[in-house]
């Protein structure tokens, strides 16, 4: 089996900053990773993504799938040459999408079909099928298939679910061959703590490069998630790489560092952007708000992003208001930047021992309802006039 | 009146090469001016602008009078710094926009009133209004209000909104104060020759710094069009620009150069762009075509913008597929540099008396409808495999 070399260079308590060696590049960790669905980080180039300091971003392997098709890919010579982005790449492996977008879904022990949502065709998938496909996709890191039930399925379901994950990682394992990919393999378990424990111990057991961690990330209860997230990083391998699957607002970003987990990925920074949600330091800023109509200054004084330098709320109001799709990029970069800047400032405070102190100022800072920074931000505006 | 300064270096026939001398930099001429509607060209970055080499812009005063205001602009500082753009800005006069997008349109001697096409809200424009306006956005060169009267009016009609155009020129000079601003006047004349002489001589009369020929945009009959231009561009002082309104196909530039035309602008490269349509040396190119669907070349080998060193054609129908705005923008990218690069390829054709050959070599190579393109493309795409 392909292994995946990482190092971690500190650890304070649980969190870990290290490095994880992929053939596109070294990644510093913890790291965000950006989500590029369609072979694209929706509105982003691959200059851009660059720019926002991404070193990994996340291709979905049920969209790329549909269209264009992995053949198609393999024969551009892969997802890095199709879409010109010299970083790595992480494929998930369609698992989540299949049993949360699909239509006319069966699922059996040997293998799923569905239609497609897009025009309704139907496609099986496998376990050797994903790996097929992964393979032809030709990420750096691929993920096991897997089965992610719903949070409110009983017992009974969850174990019956996560028992036939574990089938399929196998399955999975022996399938894989390309050995410039490492592949994943995800542990489950739904929200029972022990079978969270015996999922993980399940997988760390098949010596797998690395682990997803799958099935936390539409948690409502967040205290319990994160007991959740502990019960399944206790049964995994220091020297290995752990990947919250779904996750990415930052105050869950520092709350999963804080128990052990090395990389994130979630549409949530990017989705909201186009919807003109912005993250700041002080909570989510909405760019609809009325105040935000006359304000000169950026998004956020001290961000670096291109975004910030450049534009006034003024201006992406405006552009939010007129439908421009450069408003959509804007937004996008400064809320990857965040998220990815985030991950930097995490790093440099578990290497310097301040982690800590660092968690509980920015989590004391920060207000994770849009209310409170709506207020403030107009109140902020009435000032200048 | 405030003057702009051109330099005309050197000519062929009734084809110039000069540069343009504006607040915000020099520009040089010939010169193709991408439209930005709401204070941006659409899907791209001021940063993006100047990699595709465009020296100047167009903002467009009507929609900006809708979205977000002129006043609000001017309390940004002017529209180059709401916008955050570093080169030269013409706005037009909203004449084009009033006379073909607005509704309920009441025309009178001292104004135009009518409703906005955005939220039904009573709109009153006269030529003094126009002027105050553009003074607010603040952009290097202002256009006079002018009335364009619709391709299929009568001698009678036409006279009357030329005569009318006139009268408002001399109101616009009146009114017009802005010292760092330039004023241009616009004749018009409908498609009468002896009238397109008259307004271009009555115009030139009134000592403007520069010139705009309107009412030619939208000719069904080229050869038609071209000879009304000459009898535009014979009324005009050979020491002042001369814009050509609204025009902006490869072989319409040609010919406008040709014909003694310093400026143009449109939206066609954009819109097209945004549709899949893309310019190359042998004529449209449709991104849609299933012969893009493998082609792993670029739009056109020889061209040095972003999206052509960067992405396949497979990789473009892709983005164009999965609708995303990515795509948009790389395909308008390549769209604006190729009539930028046209122009620039113009202008030291012409400075080395070689342009004739140019102007040939070009149209003979260059097929005006899509369907010859295709063909071909398909042809290139069979080969290939």
């Amino acid at each position: 089996m392909t292994t995946l070399r990482i190092t971690i260079e500190r650890t304070e308590g649980a969190a870990r900053a290290g490095v994880l060696h992929t053939p596109h590049g070294d990644i510093p960790m913890p790291v965000f990773m950006p989500v590029g669905t369609y072979g694209v980080v929706r509105t982003m180039s691959p200059d851009e993504l660059r720019a926002v300091g991404a070193g990994i971003i996340l291709g979905n392997t049920y969209h790329l799938l549909l269209r264009p098709g992995p053949e198609l890919i393999a024969r551009r010579g892969g997802l890095h040459r199709f879409m010109s982005w010299p970083g790595a790449i992480l494929t998930d492996s369609g698992g989540f999408q299949v049993f949360s977008l699909a239509k006319f879904r069966r699922v059996g022990e040997d293998e799923v079909s569905f239609r497609s949502h897009i025009d309704g065709a139907e496609v099986v998938l496998s376990p050797e099928r994903v790996v097929e496909v992964e393979q032809a996709l030709g990420a750096d890191i691929a993920m096991c298939f897997d089965e992610c039930p719903a949070h409110e399925v009983d017992r009974e379901y969850a174990r019956a679910a996560t028992e036939r994950t574990h089938r399929w990682a196998r399955r999975c394992r022996e399938a894989h061959s390309r050995p410039d990919q490492a592949l994943f393999g995800i542990c489950q378990g739904g929200l029972f703590p022990d079978m969270r424990r015996d999922s993980a111990r399940t997988l760390a057991d098949l010596d797998f490069p690395g682990y997803g961690i799958g099935g936390l990330s539409v948690g409502e209860e967040k205290a319990r998630t994160l007991d959740l997230l502990v019960d399944s990083v206790e049964g995994l391998p220091a020297e290995k790489p752990r990947y919250l699957m779904g996750v990415g607002s930052p105050e869950d970003l520092i709350e999963g560092v804080a128990r052990g987990v090395d990389m994130f990925d979630c549409v949530l920074p990017t989705r909201i952007a186009r919807n003109g949600a912005l993250f700041t330091r002080r909570g989510r800023l909405n760019l609809k708000n009325a105040a935000c109509r006359e304000d000169d200054g950026p998004i956020e004084a001290d961000c670096d992003c291109y975004t910030c330098r450049h534009f006034s709320l003024a201006y992406l109001h405006h552009l939010n208001r007129v439908e421009e799709t450069l408003g959509l990029r804007l937004t996008t970069i400064h809320n990857l930047r965040f998220l990815i800047r985030l991950m930097e400032q995490v790093r440099s405070a578990i290497l310097e021992g301040s982690f800590a102190a660092f968690r509980a100022a920015f989590l004391s800072g920060y207000r994770v309802t849009d209310q409170e920074v709506r207020h403030e931000q107009k109140a902020r505006s009435l000032r200048s006039q």
